[in-house]
């Protein structure tokens, strides 16, 4: 038999949770009226840092945590359709967002592939100051109606606690 | 004295989760050498649904679990920098994307604003439709090495089950 994949795994793992379950009347607005965006790192298992539950919260993850397009797609989604209001914003120390520059990788995926990503890739050199470059664009976005209740905060991987950075 | 926002609340809870945090040591590379897409809906707590924990698993999340570019750029990063391969891509039942059309939304953004968007919103008529469509870019994208490991599910918020979508 082949070994199981991880999402074999994973199945195997939701058949259990799904037995035991007691979610099915969650509305789809989030109770905190809150979304939070923080970085795709496996060590940040958001319902367990933050304390938070089935239907408390959005949760928008990518690569850094970074406000992108895309994050500020789903914020306005968030807010127009679900009626959230409040945005936290979380980075991590020892992130592998600081250990590349955008071009470097741009040019080692272009000797590879002949493609060049037509797309930032938004490496950053310090988190703190790319929380604070994530808040002044969350508030510079015109979609988004609720502007003025985002805060920034920077999670120690090491320590497992959320340090707000103004 | 004022109501605690909810950003006040997590840094209660996540004072407690520090307390007893012994996860110092987890590595920043994925145990499982996986990537999860899923949508940012408060419902869906990738920790529980897949039964997983600190350091198994980059999850990236925005609004319907949707592959943007976004997505490629971590996806290409949890690869390339982190050494993942298998890709696990949820939508889930009752998704707010299914509720409007693009250009229906981006109208009344520009009524409002004076601003019409300018990115695809990515609302969608049918979730598992739009899983196969994900399957379909993740697999088009020269910038992701392991396109072979991709597979696709909806999560159903009514059972909290898992299933495959093909």
């Amino acid at each position: 038999m082949p070994e199981p994949t991880f999402a074999d795994v994973c199945l195997a793992n939701n058949a259990r949770y799904a037995e035991g379950f007691d979610k099915a009347d969650v509305p789809a607005a989030p109770s905190a009226r809150a979304a939070v965006v923080t970085c795709m790192d496996a060590r940040i298992e958001t319902g367990r840092v933050l304390g938070v539950a089935e239907g408390d919260v959005h949760v928008i993850r990518n690569a850094g945590g970074v406000i992108t397009d895309d994050a500020l797609r789903s914020l306005l989604i968030s807010q127009r359709l679900l009626g959230t209001e409040e945005i936290l914003l979380i980075h991590h120390t020892d992130c592998g967002m600081a250990t590349f520059k955008d071009d470097d990788l741009k040019a080692a995926i272009e000797a590879e592939t002949g493609l060049k990503p037509p797309f930032a890739l938004e490496a950053f050199a310090d988190a703190e100051d790319d929380v604070r470059q994530s808040i002044r664009r969350v508030q510079a976005c015109p979609f988004i109606p609720v502007r003025d209740k985002v805060r920034g905060f920077l999670y120690d991987v090491q320590t497992g606690r959320l340090n707000e950075v103004r």
